[in-house]
């Protein structure tokens, strides 16, 4: 049992927190400052959210105190202060973790090694971002229902770039009345919220979805691009071409650059997320009964260049493991 | 031999065919007046050139006259009568029985089986639009400059869609005299003319590299919208999310609507399309001694879909292969 500081009701948390003329702010326990974490806590402070924060780094912990957020001393000083959780976490396994075991890793201040979960007060919202697999997210909101909490699954896309620029897409679900209390948070970093439905698990679905045709679009521009390198196309031209008509992609436009450049060191997003990505793609289709052929070359292609050792490069490095001679021009 | 209608010079035909106050046009001679090569030749006639057309279809024929073009009786008329030789047939095997064999399979009206090739000025410019095997164009060029012809290799993009408005682009390849003697022929229907290399072949690879792209932007739509269908996520939010952000593509945008409404009997471009054109980035990859083992699922997809029947629907029915409910709709 926690022996760290005493539950306060968010509306004492809030009189010690806010200016006296700004009256009741929302305070968002927000976990996980890594790239898009830190992006989304702007837009919440420059939208009127109070942001207390939680992150192992402790860097990331001084640049949240330097933009005006919070920083909680550890999982219970997070429940106490937060009106509603709102976790940036990388995967499943650190969201366990967070809501379930040994929080961030170092326990907390007393030694209590429980989770966020369960020292919530009864009838918090926890909002998930992270891009899970759909069956972990379905599982999850009778977990929390258990305690007493509602849980709103809202993966996002949109990048870093649109993290900073509060331009992210969302596709939330979860009951109505939970998605309501969160449609406000999730309003200030996301340009589009689109609800898929009333069961956690479905926005999930969608990311899943979304990152199928990411990862294949990417592996496709590798393997179009790899082509027109090994018959000396002039790669510049080449992309040009590609990108004027019906054989565009989004990817194209924004990988096709890098590929024709063989500039793998620059990276905008690592190889290795898309191994991961499309192998929730192929857990889902697998699960669900349904094939995924295309999606399941494009994954091989990142896994193969993962085993390479290219897996901290930029994905566009999946068109290294076409041909030998590209490696000559990096 | 042919004992058809003896060969006069280009000055000659013109001399006849013209009206003396528009001075010299040139002539164009087309073959193959399906949809795209009808609105070709109605660019063309805008822009001032003269049409001498041939095709099998007394229709398309009719269709020509109607316009203000000239129709040549056999082949001999269309060697004798054109200036420049444009090919819009559908593939190798008609643009190999056009140029060597047998013409347009009826014969010349005397009997003489010969196809266009030998009957042609020596000089003449041969341009050559289908979409083909890099490998049959390559080796085209040879062939034909061994009676005096050059070849332009010049496929295009865009559609028929396109080729009413003008608007295609041109990925042409061939030795510079030859590219520079049929540029104001292809800017008549060509917005953006490339010049992919000096080798006839590099226009038809480049052709076949922007299908790669676009056969797997269907067939991942495709998967795409067949797992979203299969998790009951509403269809028209699922595609207006992936058409928002990085999951984008061109094919999405066109064909994903069809795929939400299992629309496949509206067809714009047949299914059997893509069996062939990923059919030639499979001949070609494998020439190539160079994987494209996304492009290869993407073909199975489309063969799959070919073998059941659906050849003739439009693409986007490769979703149907997916799921048995969805038969259901249509």
């Amino acid at each position: 049992m926690s022996t760290g500081a005493q539950p306060s009701s968010a509306g004492e948390a809030r009189a010690v927190a806010v200016a006296p003329d700004r009256g009741a702010r929302t305070v968002v326990g927000l976990v996980g400052l890594g790239a898009m974490g830190r992006g989304v806590a702007a837009n919440l402070l420059a939208k009127g959210f109070d942001v207390l924060g939680r992150d192992v780094s402790a860097a990331a912990c001084d640049w949240l105190r330097a933009q005006g957020g919070a920083v909680a001393a550890d999982a219970q000083a997070l429940a106490d202060g937060a009106d509603v959780i709102l976790s940036f976490v990388v995967d499943d396994r650190q969201t366990e973790a967070v809501l379930f075991g040994d929080g961030d890793g170092r326990g907390d201040a007393d030694g209590d090694r429980r989770g966020l979960a369960s020292r919530l007060r009864p009838g918090t919202t926890v909002i998930t971002c992270s891009t899970m697999a759909p069956a972990y997210v379905q599982a999850l909101a009778p977990r929390l229902a258990a305690l007493g909490l509602g849980l709103v699954d809202a993966p996002v896309t949109g990048g870093q770039v649109g993290a900073q620029a509060g331009t992210l897409t969302v596709m939330c679900a979860g009951m109505p009345a939970h998605v309501e209390r969160a449609r406000p948070v999730l309003e200030a970093f996301g340009r589009r919220v689109y609800v898929m439905g009333e069961q956690a698990g479905q926005g999930a679905q969608m990311k899943v979805i979304n990152q199928l045709l990411c990862g294949v679009h990417i592996a496709a521009a590798a393997e179009a691009m790899a082509l027109a390198r090994h018959h000396d196309l002039p790669l510049e031209t080449t992309l040009e071409i590609l990108r004027s008509g019906a054989a565009n992609s989004w990817m194209l436009g924004d990988r096709g650059p890098r590929m024709a450049r063989a500039a793998w060191d620059e990276v905008t997003s690592a190889l290795d997320i898309f191994v991961k990505d499309l192998g929730l793609v192929l857990d889902d289709s697998r699960a669900a009964r349904m094939p995924a052929p295309v999606a399941s070359a494009a994954f091989q292609g990142f896994l193969g260049a993962s085993a390479r050792g290219w897996g901290r490069l930029d994905d566009s490095a999946v068109m290294r493991g076409y041909t030998v001679p590209l490696d000559d021009l990096s």
